[in-house]
């Protein structure tokens, strides 16, 4: 399995990615090999740093980075951007899949404009891991469609069973929409529309969740807009920042916490990772006609090399071909 | 200041409401006055249990609750429920204003119906206090409006506006558009046009925000359509509970981490305590010609007696008659 990697997006420098990218060589299949798209000088210094001469990595020097701040119609615009780049060795089938840790909007509109739809999915989903307090749950989509139709959330259901079942592992996948209350009548249109459809397709729908049902554990597969979830998203990993500064101030303050603080340590490191879905490989965008994973700009080295993971994983149990052939399943064609 | 209270819509009976009420009426101003609509036979051993007979309460019969799974449309059938007999004593002026633990929807409807909007408010909405880092801050609609116009966006945010100056003491209250990233061209079709009107307006906003900035205290009032607005609120609440499920787990299994947490109780005590968005005095339902508080099925007494409190203040600096004043500010109106 040959992955390209965007090795310009992370927020630290290319170290980081460096350092993840050979750790994922050293720890994964013996078939994997990497392609890092990026300041090739200053790869090639990172990659001599950690003894990684030898390992399976091909470097392509593409030096144009896409801001995190630019639009997605700026991001397209630079054509040799390494996220550009790096989709383009992916499309010509020099690699099987593509791996960024830059500008979210700017690699979706990239993918979309490079890679294509898959042919039976008109909207295509960013698709991230949600930590519980059972086993986590898939929820999609988280950023890439700020509208959405109500098929489209059929489509995100389909989508987001593949993804629970390979690499969740699955066998059945509970699919819920998330919504304003457990009743059919709730929500807005399109909830109330996409209700009806997901009743009426194949999937193992078990209507509405809101956030006690999902973190309880009661779905593999929550599907929503992107507008929604995006939300959500950033509001999940700003809550438990804010937990750690209040708890943070009140042990400053107080010596017996202090103490109890320390005697925690594994337990709230503990719970940082469980609770850390950097941690679980990244976000695939699902549904584009290759395999697209897409990374927080802050991203560990253990998140690189998970990502690196997924992605693998995609490609080895053939997920696009099956989200695509998942897709087509009964959808209702309403366009 | 005389308030009607449902006391049949709490979850644990209304042996809490009575006890958040007598706790209201023993700590509150001396001119505050209730009148408990519900089972009065039960009310009444409820109080003399409690020793509250010779305190300022006035028992209205009303056995009929509307249960929480009743749609809003069946509740507003009910004529002789507890809501709507309480309702009714704030329409004729016997109260001033109306507290329930009862079914959201049910309380939204019934008061729409009795009290009815303000004149310059097109869409009342359900304001909740959010817990944040710094010192916390407004967010509506959480649940009053599955769909919204941008023109109402603006409303939530005059109306956010008052609540955020007299209940929070913010003398010039940042408005923030919740939204998926900073820039104008962000977000969904309404998100976008909220954003140019809110600039156009004469409030304080300061842009759109996200999970950081809101934890981070960078706005007083954030606005949102009722459908994100009331996904992220049970969201908050959630993903609270399942940290505190994970830490337990954990703790169960390590004696150290036991003896860690013990010394640590005043911490979690103190945090569920600032995190806790009930204590804050229920949720005011803005927008409707009158004071209608809306406190969680489960609250607390303490809970009950702060929105008692809130709804006092509210009566006693007239912000039912300044929101109307603020609504119509520079209102474009373009229904």
């Amino acid at each position: 399995v040959r992955i390209a990697i965007d090795a310009m997006g992370g927020d630290a420098g290319p170290g980081v990615i460096v350092e993840g990218a050979l750790d994922a060589l050293r720890n994964g299949n013996r078939d994997l090999e990497l392609v890092l798209v990026g300041d090739e000088e200053a790869l090639r210094r990172e990659i001599e740093i950690r003894d990684g001469t030898s390992l399976p990595v091909t470097l392509i020097h593409a030096d144009e980075e896409v801001s995190m701040s630019a639009s997605p119609t700026e991001a397209i615009r630079r054509k040799s951007s390494s996220i550009a780049v790096a989709l383009s060795l992916h499309k010509e089938g020099k690699t099987q899949a593509f791996v960024s840790t830059g500008n979210t909007g700017a690699v979706v509109a990239n993918s979309l404009l490079s890679l294509g739809r898959l042919r039976s999915v008109r909207r295509p989903a960013i698709a991230t891991f949600l930590p519980t307090a059972a086993e986590g749950c898939v929820m999609l989509d988280v950023g890439a469609n700020a509208t959405v139709k109500a098929q489209n959330l059929v489509e995100f259901g389909r989508m987001g069973t593949v993804y629970a079942r390979h690499i969740l592992k699955r066998p059945n996948p509970r699919v819920g929409l998330l919504n304003i209350g457990e009743e059919e009548s709730k929500g807005n249109e399109v909830a109330q529309e996409a209700y009806r459809l997901l009743t009426a397709s194949s999937l193992n729908f078990v209507g509405n969740v809101e956030g006690r049902g999902i973190f309880h554990g009661d779905v593999d597969v929550v599907v929503c807009d992107g507008f929604v979830g995006n939300i959500l998203l950033k509001f999940m990993e700003s809550v438990l920042g804010m937990v750690k500064t209040l708890a943070k101030k009140q042990i400053a303050r107080d010596k017996r916490a202090r103490f109890g603080a320390f005697l925690l340590k594994p337990l709230f490191a503990g719970l940082a990772e469980q609770l850390n879905y950097e941690e679980y490989g990244g976000a695939p965008l699902l549904g584009v006609n290759g395999v697209c994973i897409i990374c927080h700009g802050s991203s560990s080295p253990r998140a690189i090399r998970n990502a690196i993971r997924v992605a693998s994983d995609f490609v080895r149990n053939g997920l696009t071909e099956e989200i695509d052939r998942e897709a087509a399943g009964d959808t209702v064609v309403t366009e």
